[in-house]
C-alpha cells in the first residue's frame, strides 16, 4: 500500500489490480470509498487492508463539518462506521482486529471527564495515524532482526540470496514489507546478491506485486515460475527462504499463500533455513495447531482464465478445478518465525516456544 | 497429435497451439508442409515430432508422380528430405533418431537386387506407417504395465487418484500417451477414481492439452496450480504420480518438465510413489548421470506475458527472468520406470539396473 497520509485530508490507495501495467492512484474520501476499495481489491494484503480501512474513516472524520452530537454519540458514530468497514473483508482477522481496538479508544475517549465530540473524533484519528505509523516500525522491525539472523546463520555473509513467494511488501502492507522488508534491509546492508520470486500461481502475486516492487527499489531480483524453485535451490543458488504467513498457530503451523508448504519441502531436502517474517499480530494463539485452520477456496477462474479470472480463456473447458488459497507448512519444515520482537527459534529443541518468547517479548515491553 | 492418415493422401495436424479454444486440422501434403508444422509448434511432444516428419515425408512420396530416378537416387532424394526434415527441430532426439532409422531402410531398400524407384518409396511409407503403429503399440504397452504395476502396488485397487504433470497423451505422441497411456488404462480398467493434472507453468500444456485430453476421454479429473501438488498430497488425496521423461540417463536420472523435480520431492516426502512413464527409446544410455544432462532456457517472455509470451504483459517490467524447460529428478526419488516392456524397478537394491532390464527384454524379443 502506498498511501499518502500527510495531510488527511484525502487517502490514496494504489490500485493493486492495475499493478504492474499501470499506477493509478484512487482518492479514498470516507469509509464508503475505503469499504468499495477493500471489497474490490484495490487494496490487499492483510495489514493494508486493516490500516486503509482505518485511515478511511479517519479521513472522514477529518472533514466532517457541524457534527453536533454528544462524545458518546460520536463513539456511537464511529463505531457503527468500523462494523461497516469490517463487512467488507468479513474474515480479515487484522481488519476486524484494528476495528476492535479503535472502537475502544473511542469509547475511553468518549468516556474521559469533560469530552466533546471533537475530542473523539481527535482520539480516533490520532490512534489511526498511530496503527500505520505502528505497522511501518514493526516491518522495520521484522526486517532488521531477520537480516541480523540471517547473515549470522550463514557462512559468507555477503553474498546472499533469499527466495521468496507471493506479496509481502509495501503492497501489502502500512509500507515497508514482512518477508519482503527483510530482503529490503539486507539489501540496504549491502549483503544481498539477488532475490528470486516466485510467479505465485493462480492471481501472479509475484510476477505482478513482488517483482514491481523488487524493480521499483532497485534490489537485483529474477522472477522464477513456481515449480522452478526446487531446481533453483538445487543449484545452490538459494541461501535463505522467506515468506509471509496469514496466520501462525500456537505450535508454529503456518497458513499462507498456496505453494508455501511445497517451497518449505524442498528447502528441507536441500538444508536451506526456512523462515516466516510476520508480526506477533499473525499468531493466533487459540489454535492449537495448523490442523484447525481452515483453507479457503478460491474461484476456478482464477485457473481457467488468464488474468487471475477476468482474461480471456486459457484452460481446456469443463475441466473441474480445486483452487486452494493457502496452505498450511508444517513448524518441524520452519527455521524460524521472524517476528518485531525478534526470532522465535527452536534452540535446544523441536519446537517453537512461541507463548514464552510472546511473554518474554511483552514482559520487555512493560520492563 | 490427431492424424488422419487413412489414405496417406493427406495428413493432418491438430493445432495444439490453438488448443484448447479452438480445434483444428492443418492438412499436411509434403514435407515443407511437414518441416513449418514442427518449426511452428504446430506439433510438439518428441515422439509426436518424429512421427508428423515421417508420415508428412510419406504422403509427399505417395503423391509423387513421374519420378525416373534410380533406386539410389530415390533413396538419396529421401535422405535429403530427411536431414531437412530434422532442421526443424536440431535437438529432438526422436526426430533425429527416427530419420537415422528410415535412411537406413531407404538404403536397404535401394541395394536390394531388382529394386526399381517405386520399391524404395514403398519401402519407405511402409516404415513411416510401421513407426506410427509402433508408437501405438509401445503405449498402449505402458499404460497396460504401468496399471498393472500400480494396481499390485496398492491396497486399494479399485479407487486409484494419479497425478501427473506436463502433456504426455495423445497430443504428444503419436495416438495413445505414455504417463497418460497409463492414466486412461486404469480409467479404461475401471479402477481410476481421478486423474489431477497440474496447470504445467509457464507453458500451461497441463491446462490447455492434458485437461483437454482428460475432458475429451470423460475421464474424472481436477486441474490444479503446480504449488496446490504438495498440499493436495498431505491431504492424501493422490495414490501415485506419473510423469513423462524427456531423457532417462543410464542410472535412471531422469530430465522432464520443469517442476518434475518438486513433485518428486513433495510424493518422497507423503511416502506417495512416483513414477516415469517412457518408451525405452527415451533411456540415452551414454548419459552417465542426470548431471550431464544439459538444461535449455526458454524466453522469459513465457513468465512475462499471457499465452507462452504471445498474449498480454503480465509481469512488472524490467524484472530478470529465470525460465529452465526441464529438471532433473534423480533415480533416488523415482520408483519405477514404466517401459513398453515392463516396469524398471529397484527390487532389492538402491538403484535401477537399467542396462540389465534392457539386456533382458531384448533377449525376450529374440527368443
Amino acid at each position: 500500500m502506498d498511501l499518502n497520509v500527510t495531510t488527511l485530508s484525502s487517502l490514496s490507495a494504489t490500485i493493486v489490480r492495475k499493478l504492474p501495467l499501470e499506477t493509478t492512484y484512487l482518492d479514498i474520501k470516507d469509509a464508503s470509498d475505503g469499504w468499495l476499495a477493500i471489497r474490490e481489491m484495490v487494496v490487499r494484503g492483510a495489514p493494508a487492508i486493516a490500516i486503509a480501512a482505518a485511515l478511511s474513516l479517519a479521513v472522514e472524520v477529518y472533514n466532517l463539518e457541524n457534527y453536533n452530537g454528544t462524545p458518546v454519540e460520536a463513539a456511537s458514530f464511529l463505531a457503527g462506521k468500523l462494523d461497516y468497514l469490517v463487512s467488507s473483508r468479513p474474515t480479515a482477522v487484522n481488519l476486524s482486529d484494528a476495528a476492535t481496538k479503535l472502537k475502544e479508544v473511542v469509547s475511553k475517549a468518549a468516556a474521559a471527564a469533560a469530552s466533546n465530540c471533537q475530542d473523539v473524533f481527535q482520539a480516533y484519528i490520532e490512534a489511526a495515524e498511530n496503527m500505520l505509523a505502528d505497522d511501518v516500525a514493526s516491518n522495520k522491525a521484522i526486517g532488521s532482526y531477520g537480516a541480523r539472523f540471517i547473515q549470522n546463520q550463514q557462512e559468507d555473509r555477503t553474498k546472499l540470496s533469499v527466495m521468496t513467494h507471493c506479496n509481502t511488501g509495501s503492497l501489502a502492507t502500512a509500507g515497508y514489507g514482512t518477508a519482503l522488508g527483510v530482503i529490503r534491509a539486507l539489501h540496504s546492508e549491502g549483503v544481498l546478491e539477488r532475490a528470486y520470486c516466485t510467479e505465485t500461481r493462480p492471481f501472479n502475486q509475484g510476477s505482478r506485486l513482488t517483482a514491481f516492487e523488487l524493480v521499483h527499489e532497485k534490489i537485483p531480483a529474477t522472477l522464477i515460475a513456481d515449480s522452478a524453485a526446487a531446481a533453483l535451490m538445487k543449484d545452490s543458488k538459494v541461501s535463505a527462504l522467506i515468506v509471509g504467513a496469514d496466520r501462525v498457530a500456537a505450535n508454529g503451523d503456518t497458513a499462507n499463500k498456496i505453494g508455501t508448504y511445497s517451497l518449505a519441502l524442498c528447502a528441507m531436502h536441500h538444508n536451506i533455513p526456512f523462515f516466516v517474517a510476520a508480526p506477533l499480530t499473525s499468531i493466533d494463539s487459540s489454535l492449537s495447531s495448523g490442523k484447525e485452520i481452515i483453507i479457503e477456496e478460491r474461484s476456478p477462474k482464477e485457473l481457467l482464465n488468464a488474468r487471475g479470472g477476468l482474461g480471456e480463456q486459457v484452460a481446456a473447458s469443463g475441466i473441474s478445478v480445486w483452487n486452494p488459497a493457502f496452505d498450511v507448512t508444517p513448524a518441524s519444515l520452519i527455521s524460524g518465525i521472524i517476528t518485531e520482537k525478534g526470532v522465535i527459534t527452536k534452540t535446544g529443541t523441536d519446537d517453537f516456544d512461541i507463548k514464552g518468547f510472546i511473554k518474554r517479548a511483552v514482559g520487555q515491553c512493560i520492563a
